[in-house]
């Protein structure tokens, strides 16, 4: 699977990708990332790649020149499945929209920054809008980091044991039960019996009943009926 | 503002906290971001930090020792408002929780990895547990950094235009109207007549409009009454 990402910050997504599942994913070929640089698609001088707004108001846009250019490019190159364009208005990401995207070949991502992208960028070129969460940050960088963390984690390979995905948070609608590991007691703060006794049926039915209490106190609309 | 964060990758998050506004808000002084390896509490000739879960199961647990010789620490220096567990079973990250955090002064984030941290750490340590959207990831570095930009640039002086963010998506339950920028004609594709029409009054009564439909079309749980 291939990700190419378009930012204007692209030293920002250095660290994410050059550490963990995301490093690994990449050294055994599973996943490639690209990132480009938005300022080397400007024909601008000054390489600028946004501009005042029609119409007035504060904040700066994103040109549609560099994006443009820059997708053109890529497009020339290969077929992509997807030009995602990270943006609080987009459709929430889940797990569900994370394993479905899994499945895909190439990928474009495109950062926004400032007040926002030309819309005729949205309008001609992307094909899915996607928001990470509801909440404002500085760019569109953060979330493509956890887009892509999201989803080359549940490519098959690239977890060294494969159960732990399917086991994850959510692949069952269900919240995950307390884990314990040693001491067994910390300054008096003790692991719960049925943990340490070995019977695993019992143990079974307690993480169970445990994940089922969690998910009922913390997030009872992930067990009510999907449409 | 200061931000401690724990972490077992702290490398992961050093390029996302040297750019853009995280970047200028710790050069002017009004935040303060901290990175610290949790390794570096632990007592182990490894410097290891998890061990097998009771009770079995795949994947490893973090062990309570190192977070609480991490969090001792940094506690027997200053006070803290908050000590933060980033989990995908905490409530979830929206911009009334950035705006609130946003007026704190001293904040704890842990960052967790593998199967999840020690129950114990949660219970005796954690004041609150914060999920970035319902997916997982290879662990909470990521939703940290997100966590800290989307409070940060509330920080008054942070953004250089303060309108900004009062304008920003969600601040006032709307998301945003479409924005363009030149040219006026790209390849045949317009920007909309009204935006260069000069007139004030009619151009805000557009973008209301716009805004409205927008919300109306892809998030009208936020037009609804909130509790």
């Amino acid at each position: 699977m291939r990700f190419d990402i378009i930012s204007v910050l692209p030293g920002l997504l250095e660290s994410p990708f050059a550490h963990s599942i995301l490093q690994r994913a990449q050294k055994k070929g599973i996943a490639e990332i690209h990132v480009h640089n938005l300022r080397d698609y400007s024909t601008h001088k000054q390489k600028s790649v946004d501009d005042y707004p029609y119409g007035g108001g504060s904040g700066m846009v994103m040109s549609i020149a560099p994006f443009a250019a820059c997708i053109e490019h890529l497009k020339s190159e290969r077929e992509y499945d997807e030009v995602i364009f990270l943006t609080p208005d987009g459709e929430t990401l889940n797990q569900g929209i994370a394993n479905q995207l899994s499945s895909k070949q190439n990928i474009i991502l495109l950062c926004g920054h400032y007040k926002g992208i030309d819309q005729r960028v949205r309008d001609i070129y992307v094909t899915r809008e996607i928001s990470i969460g509801d909440y404002v940050l500085s760019g569109g960088e953060l979330p493509a980091a956890v887009l892509v963390d999201s989803v080359v984690r549940l490519i098959p390979g690239v977890l060294s044991d494969e159960t732990s995905a399917l086991s994850d948070s959510f692949q069952d609608d269900m919240l995950d039960a307390p884990v314990y590991t040693r001491p067994a007691d910390w300054n008096g703060h003790k692991v719960p019996d049925i943990l340490l006794s070995g019977n695993e049926a019992l143990i079974s039915k307690w993480r169970f009943d445990q994940a089922l209490e969690r998910t009922q106190q913390r997030r009872p609309d992930l067990l009510q009926d999907k449409d």
